[in-house]
């Protein structure tokens, strides 16, 4: 008898224009595909199970932070550009229970000073900035505490 | 031979994260659901009738406000976490003819300072804030004159 | 036997220039006297008996509000232009336990930008503006729950 | 028969501190007393009818340009400290209709950055500021077209 | 033999309440339909193959702003109210190859100060702004270099 | 023969509110009631003739700085909610000789940015925060350099 | 034996666009020409000789200011829009010994907050504005001391 | 018979260092020379008569604004560096009837900050920015409706 | 038996330059030697166990306050010029759990702005500025409660 | 023949007070040891050669970050207090080659805004913010590459 | 046979108000003349050839700078009161390629904080300010490299 | 006899990270190794005696601050990075009577925002920025009046 329903279900939201990673800006995104890494990601860490999600749409990322408030114990979340300019998404991921790492891939404290502030970190329980990819296994494992 | 026909018709626009009212934040918003306590004022107020319509995306918000402006009376609209930073729902709100009135269920005036501007207000002929769950039903009775 | 006991004693303060509303700016405020509209409204409202009152010194509406949270059971405020600048005003308002709404008869967020900030609206329980004289009819049906 | 009605009444409203004038901070205000100066005014300008009035209290400069509105034919204003910080001062101004002018007897534009703003300015016709007791005088002939 | 695949593909990508121009708020946009307007110009310029698009939703845009960088020429957007609040879009713009220029058909820098800064401007090539419809016309003209 | 008349007059004038120390706000400010506090700090000092007064009218603490000016030798104030606003008892206190010491119950500086600034500190020889009433103690032993 | 030697010499230096006067944005600035008004000026103080002057370039009123405090006894100065971004004019200003007063027909501090700044009024005796063309014949009146 | 006599009449101003392009900056600004290129666009629309000049010194720009104001059909500006400090051409832009199209050969909007805020745009009609020397010919087809 | 085991240790932290005291600017801070008057101060006190210390470096005043956390009753901290930069100090403080009152010697709100913040004050218990030397007096009285 | 040469050397910096980790205000910052928990560590991460260092001196963590630029392959560092004050902490990370983790052990951006500034984040590679201890642990695997 | 031909150009250029130093405001500036000052400099190196200008019109110092660059190897610019205010002359300066030193006669950062920014500096290879006339000296001893 | 004893003595105190001169971020501070370069001035003056000091600990700073203010004739200091965050050393500075210039060897006008800010200049006699290390030899010329 194995032990796989103890898995952690874990949702990554990744916010706009997050789909184009590894084709846009490579100098500061680098051109590893998101896609790709998340996938590799999961087969990694067989013990979660994770929800990966996309939208250009901040809308769609609020339904899928109340929906991961019931059904997930963990959120990995990268709103974009989203990430300065929305108090909804703050106040959705304000409203769950279950912890919520921000993830950045590039520097944002080394770029244009719009986007130092974020509406979003201090709804979350911590941020992980400039680690490119591996941002989201350091957020992981965290959650794993693996 | 009925009246029915004069009841006004009221859109009850709401924005981002309403839909958690009763579950969510419960010592700021209490624990009444939203839905529920609307669908008892519409029985309340038989000669209006209320268009309840609630929506995380910005965009569809606006959709509303411009058949709204169409096709009722009268908006009531808590925009949620777009309160302070939509410009669109402002340019919408002003496009439009019919009286508007901006509920909001906690007094955000008492909350963080990013709450306390809206770029909404100043397109609605009032606000009402901080009154609870009760505002939706005072800014009914002032658009009915009831 | 009669229930008059039950009646509920609040007190409705009117801050600077408010004895003018009805001959001032009429094309802002409208052009019905505040105190004919505060006196039909006692009629209307047989079991709550107000208080009413006017001053242009800040410091005597600081006296009446003490005396207000000792003697009645809400207070409806509207304190004109100190509204903007009076951090007394505000903390007379935190010091006593009864429920404070404050209310403006325009819409003070579609004025001038000094008008967008409220020392007092923290302070009270919550806010209504740009109603006209109808925001103290709605602030006293939610103090009177009626 | 003398044609003595014809003189017109002008209210001059000192605000709080100017009764110190001529003793208080000469090295900025001068040492001439301002009650005798405008004592002296009222004996050069026969057709006009002075009515001098100096307050500390706020409300009460509110209430007298109220009742100035009523029976004068201009104010010459100097609300001392209030300049800076009175928006119901403002809101008084603004609320009647005879020509008022802004007095200053120091330059408040070579002192202090906070007095460099006035709530009071955009509500009078003008401002004459810097010229000493003087700038009385040259208020009250504008006023007189004298 | 005819030279038919030398033509342009340009979006023309336009923002929240543009649907409403020609109806809206006429005295600042004009009473001309945006629809017909953008029709007859496609008309005008047979060697431009026009893709038009209009969203209220902000998400929606920066789909199209993906898929125009990889099908299009150039874009023309009129990002309307979210010009102003959109990191986003600006990320979207700043992520593709193509040029882009931004319109508004009013002069934006004559409205409110919230409407003159523009998280959009500086991930465009140009921008065009208070000429009206007109407008499109010229940033057409300039990407076909007409 | 005595040298009772060598006892100093001291001022100590309480602003708005603080009547109500001792019932309001108790944690704080405290329970203790500042009348009895000050009554029994005139009997510890039999050497000072403490002249005691408390106004929620700021231009009646402007009457009072002006008459201790002239009757007393120095002054303790606590401005109460008039400390943050008011240019006009900086006013008074900066025309008048006498030694100033401003007194707060609470640490100012641990509550609201507005409650850091301050009109009046700047006009007095120095100020004492947070040492409850205490502080008006430490300052008045300072006056009498006891 | 004449005592013209004793008549004063007032240089009157008007900035840029000020020669428009009594053609451009009538509803501001009035119909009346400035150089026919100051003409008339002239013949009315027959004890004053002035030097009237206008230039749309600054660089060209600092060569005025500088000649004027040779061989003048006071100036008359309106530097029109310059009178908000010129340092150079106050730094001229200040280094000359003659009195000098800052003169604006419309009132500056009721039009768009950044013409209520002005880098030369710290440099001047004193300041009149809003009382139109008048402000010229009070200005010179003061210097006059007539 | 001809129809010469309709020509237009368009004013061409050019502020401080416009006469180095195709010299200066050539990463910003390309390596066309200006006067050439207008020279050459005056052939092409051979029904308008263009009126070019250019001055470094502000004053002068504003002689010519008035003296375009009273002779020209249109002016196309381009104030260079005074753009962003000059009240004052602002100024002489409001005074007149004519329509003006600003123009900027670079983005501005993708600069220094300083450089993202104009005195002149909300005194023209539209901007134009960032469409190389192009924007001079849009402007002037704009205006010449061609 | 004594009960000399009942005096209080109270720790006096002195930061950069205030060794200097007494020589420095003496029209700021009296001519009065720092180190003699605490000496003095001391023998005044029997009762209190004074450690005084002064340091010019930042992490030095930080260990000595780690230490007063652990073996002394109370501080007296005057943190000279890194009251208004050092968060660290203020971390420090917040760290342990006496009470510390926080000195300064000159009145830091009538000197420039930038004395005017305090990252260390919302850390104490209290504030006494503008004494002179006096204030360590006071400060230690309050804490010995004498 | 061992591989023990392979071992990178990394150093972990820690700022001011953070000797205190595991006593001092565990509300927020746990009441784990952090020296316990960095020896830990280096025993789990036997290829890596931790140089744990610690000192309340911002000038002696700028003498740390010169030296491990100079042996080290990777640092490790909290500034503590200095994150939010320290340019010349900045300037130090900014003039050394091998990449740099900034770790917060609370989450800054919930906090006070004066701790959601820094200025050695844009110095960085990249920052970990907010969770506890773990975030040395998830730094050292992203510069182990583990 | 001389090496004469060796000598460098430098260019001296003066803004507003500096044919005054020597007389004016000598408390701030000495009483040296800067003409003469300036003429022995050249005495002094004769290696160089210096054009000395000065003008108080802004477009003016740009038509020399747009000459020196052209013509000199060196240009030492003192914009007076244009330094804070003139984007033109910092425009001008960048679009040249011989170094520029921007001198101050007195220390600009030890007065008003609007003489604390200078468009200019940016566009300079350095800045020497508060040595007095000697700052021209060591100006001209670096680029002279003496 | 000599008269070596004439020779001045002059402080050159230098900064945290000025150490790494000549190697650190060579494309902003050049090459050369600051020490050789100060060493190498010595022997160029050989009538000044340098004392050449340079730490990364601000309190040290000020210590030599201190000591130079008792036994130099002068100081250079180049803060580095405590220039824009050290009020402690411009307190220092303050306090002493011989003269002080600072000295940055980049032009800190043409960098960061945060860099065109110092504590530091107001306190000094003058500044020397961005002329290299050059900056240091004509400020001790300055000082020798060499």
């Amino acid at each position: 008898m194995t032990e796989q329903a103890v898995s952690m279900k874990i949702a990554i939201i990744n916010g706009p224009n997050l789909n184009l990673i590894g084709t846009r800006e490579t100098e500061i995104y680098g051109d590893q595909s998101l896609d790709q890494y998340l996938a590799k990601l999961g087969e990694d860490f067989p013990d979660a199970e994770l929800i990966i999600q996309q939208s250009n749409i901040e809308g769609i990322l609020i339904d899928w932070i109340q929906e991961a408030g019931k059904n997930c114990q963990g959120i990995i979340i990268n709103p974009g550009g989203y990430t300065h300019t929305s108090v909804a998404i703050g106040d959705a991921l304000a409203s769950i229970q279950i912890p919520v790492i921000e993830v950045h891939i590039s520097n944002i404290f080394a770029r244009e000073s719009f986007r130092q502030h974020s509406y979003v970190s201090s709804c979350c329980k911590g941020v992980i900035s400039g680690l490119g990819l591996d941002g989201y296994r350091l957020a992981l494992m965290h959650l794993l505490n693996a």
